[in-house]
Order: C-alpha cells, then sequence, then structure tokens
C-alpha cells in the first residue's frame, strides 16, 4: 500500500495548490499540476516527467495509477477533501499529477520540415486564445509555436484546459521579442509579421519557403521590432464596420492559408 | 430636470436586473440593456431603438446624455450604488441603456450581394464563441449570420461584450435547422456544411455563388440535417495529434477561404 494524504492541511497539498494557482511557484519548483486522464496521457505522450500521481480511490483505481506509472514516480492516494481543494475543474476523474515543466528554449526546437512553418504570439494575455492558438497549431501541424515576450507561464490550469492538451503536443519555445527574431534569421526564416501599417494583403504572398507567421495582441498588435525584421509585413483585409478580429482566429486564416499554398503536405 | 432613481430597490431598477441576467426575461419584455458608449452608439447605427438612458452624473453628463437621445427617449439620472448594481463590466463609463430587440426573422434578412456569402452555426453555446463568430462575421462583411437551432439569446451581456458590438452591425437570424436549410434552398444558396463525413476538403471547392458555409458546435458538430442538405460536405484537414479545432477559428479559415476566392469584393 501506497501513502495515503486526508488533510488539506497537509505541507505537501498547501504547496500543490501554490503550483495550481501561482505562476511563481511553478516557475520557482519547475513543477506544474496536470488533471484528468487524457491531459496526463498527452503529457506523458509529450515527453513529460510525471514525478507524483494523487488519485481519489473511488474514482481512479491504484492498478491504473500503477499502469500509468512510470519508475520513480509516487502515488499518492487522497480523501475526496484534499482532492476538491486540488481540482480546477469539476471532473469526475480523480486524477492530478505532479509534473516537471519543459524549459522551452528557442534552441531545443526540432523542426519536423526542411521548410518549418511557424506560428509566433507575442505577448498572448487570455489562456483562452492561447489555448485555440494551440489547438490551431496542432491541427496545421505547424512545426513550432514560439511566444514572444510572455506575458504568463504555459502551465496556467486555464490554458492547459482551453489548449484540450495541445499545449502538451506542440513543440514551444517561449523567448523575448529580440531573441526570437535573431532566432528566425539566423535560421534563415522569412517572417511575415501581421500589421496593419506597410502591409500587403496576407493571400498575395507565397508561405511555401521557410516561413513565420507572427500575430500580435488585439489591443496592441505587435511591437515595432517585428513590424521592422519583417519580410512582408501582411494584414487581413477587413470590410466591415467594426473590423476587429479574435486572435486566434486571425491566427488560423493566416496559418491555413500557408497550408493550403503548401497543399497541406 | 429629469428623474432620478437612487434606491436599488426601485422596482424599475429590478426589472433591469433582470434584464441583464435572465434571457427569459428579455425574450418576454422584448428588451435588453447596452452598457458603454461604444456599444451604444453603435446599438444606435444599427437601427436599435433605444428606450431609456440611465446615466451616472459623476461619469456621463445629462448634455451627453440628451445628445445621444433620439425622440422619445427616457433619460434618468442613477446612483453609484444602482450603476453598479445593474453595470456588467467594470466600466467607467456610466452609461447604460434599455434598448428594445429586434426580432431576427430569417424573411427579414437583407443581402447585400447578389452572390451572397452568409454564415451559418449551429447551436453555438460559448457567448466567447459566438461573439468571435460574429467579429469573424463584420470583419469579412458576410451578408448575413445564421444562428441555427439557437441555444441562447443574442442580448446575453457576455455575447454583446465578447463580440465587441459586432452584434449590432451584423444582420442576423435566429431560427430552426430546418427554417434555415429550407430558407437557403428556396433562395438558391449552396450549403457548405463543414462535417468530416463524406466531406472534401475546403480549399477543393468555389464559393463564389451563393454561398453559406455552415458549422457545428465542438462537442457534437454539425446535425444530420445539414449534411443531408449539403450541396457539399467540407471539412478542414488536420494533421495534429490532437485535431480539435475551436469552432469560432475554424468557421474563420471558411469564410476568409470563400472571402480570398471572391478576390475580397
Amino acid at each position: 500500500m501506497g501513502k495515503l494524504i486526508s488533510s488539506p492541511q497537509n505541507p505537501l497539498i498547501k504547496q500543490l495548490v501554490l503550483l495550481k494557482e501561482k505562476s511563481r511557484s511553478r516557475k520557482k519548483s519547475g513543477q506544474f499540476l496536470v488533471e484528468g486522464k487524457r491531459e496526463l496521457a498527452l503529457a506523458i505522450e509529450g515527453g513529460y516527467k510525471v514525478e507524483t500521481l494523487l488519485f481519489l480511490p473511488e474514482l481512479f483505481s491504484e492498478y491504473e495509477a500503477e499502469t500509468i506509472s512510470q519508475n520513480g514516480i509516487e502515488i499518492i492516494e487522497i480523501s475526496k477533501e484534499v482532492f476538491q481543494k486540488l481540482a480546477h475543474r469539476d471532473t469526475t476523474e480523480g486524477v492530478i499529477a505532479v509534473v516537471q515543466s519543459k524549459h522551452h528554449r528557442l534552441n531545443d526546437l526540432k523542426f519536423k520540415s526542411k521548410t518549418p512553418l511557424i506560428l509566433v504570439a507575442e505577448a498572448p494575455e487570455k489562456p483562452g486564445n492561447i489555448g485555440a492558438l494551440l489547438r490551431t497549431a496542432d491541427a496545421a501541424n505547424v512545426d513550432a509555436v514560439i511566444i514572444a515576450n510572455p506575458k504568463s507561464d504555459l502551465y496556467n490550469p486555464n490554458i492547459i484546459r482551453s489548449s484540450v492538451g495541445c499545449v502538451f503536443t506542440t513543440e514551444i519555445a517561449m523567448a523575448s521579442s529580440d531573441e526570437a527574431i535573431a532566432f528566425l534569421k539566423n535560421n534563415d526564416i522569412n517572417i511575415f509579421s501581421a500589421i496593419l501599417q506597410e502591409s500587403k494583403p496576407y493571400h498575395t504572398h507565397d508561405y511555401t519557403l521557410a516561413t513565420a507567421i507572427v500575430v500580435g495582441t488585439e489591443a496592441t498588435g505587435l511591437t515595432q521590432e517585428w513590424r521592422v525584421a519583417a519580410t512582408q509585413n501582411i494584414s487581413i483585409p477587413m470590410q466591415g464596420v467594426i473590423d476587429s478580429m479574435n486572435v486566434s482566429v486571425a491566427a488560423g486564416i493566416l496559418i491555413f492559408e500557408a497550408k493550403r499554398q503548401r497543399d497541406f503536405k
């Protein structure tokens, strides 16, 4: 029989609540929480290392916990009270894991293609938008996503949830915009910055060579660095009254135009 | 000097709180609340009739209220306490209006183009997704949006907010899927249902004739009626691990492929 924790006041549980709630705690410890069977399976598939598995025996069997477990994973049975304290979702799956963060360095990115297609998002803020961007990146099978000038860590429970696990299956790097621009230039990747000024309509460009499509925030767009660094600034022609598009929709339109030109290969 | 309401217990204020919170109250009264200067200006531009204007004098002057006012609008000064009770947002604009709903009937739709481009969304649920769909529809200047088998009314404060006012500037009809299909067929509009079964890749089709692009929910997709009624079922090729796309992103990709084929005219 393994360890059992039944009190929400247990020091480990208190520490895990911080991991759930505080970006700072996640950064400091290099750990985060993954909740749910599917998310956990995707994290393992994505090469993440599970450190501790906590399960609620009413919903998740110890046998199941041991099946998932890799060498060296600690398995802890928890009470319903502890589970409710740790759970972010109204899930009924009864499993939460402590997982090791990745570093998300530019130089660790591995491209599948010789003419990579990369999505760059500068300073995205809303977890829902980041989730939708990552879902698009997964569906388009892009070579990598770069989050430039990140506003938050990737392991916010709302990002994990809204990405439906795509945060685990996509090659992601985080860096300053300066570093990202230098990286793209060093790798001879064309930079297409989505920006209104001095731009051409997106559909008049060729994205079949190595391509990075760069989108900014809805509120302020891209920083000047990206405008200056661009091989070409591009824009989506808008013809409405309000002309405001969700950033993840705009990124989807641009990425799939590149996919179309590449004949989805 | 006009009327002043300082108590949140005032019967009118209680009624307006219901308008804010309850779809049923909005449907029954045929009224809803619009908050903020920009949203209100867009509602007026969209032909909505304002019935009552409530303003907080610290933030919005009576002069400004009278400037906006059309004939027959009642202007009411409210206290900060009342404003906080009615306001949905952390806005500092100090203006809330009671506005008459529209009927959103299929037969009232006016198409700008002889070969209209229409976005149909079946049973969309999340206000944020509906808002993003309407923003895309505005930016693409589609001829109309049809919400088929609607799950909610359009005037939910979260829909108004997430649409950044596009709910007021877009031609929108609400109808059952059956009625919408009959309407499209009667008007000789080609139906392209986004569905995986028996579908062809979206980019291999011609959307330059009268076109309705139809998307379903993320959870269950489109109902069979749309599959059967389709001129052609279409799908976005997905090549990822998870292959799950946000519905508003998918709609954006399909609508802008149609726009591209039409050369943004």
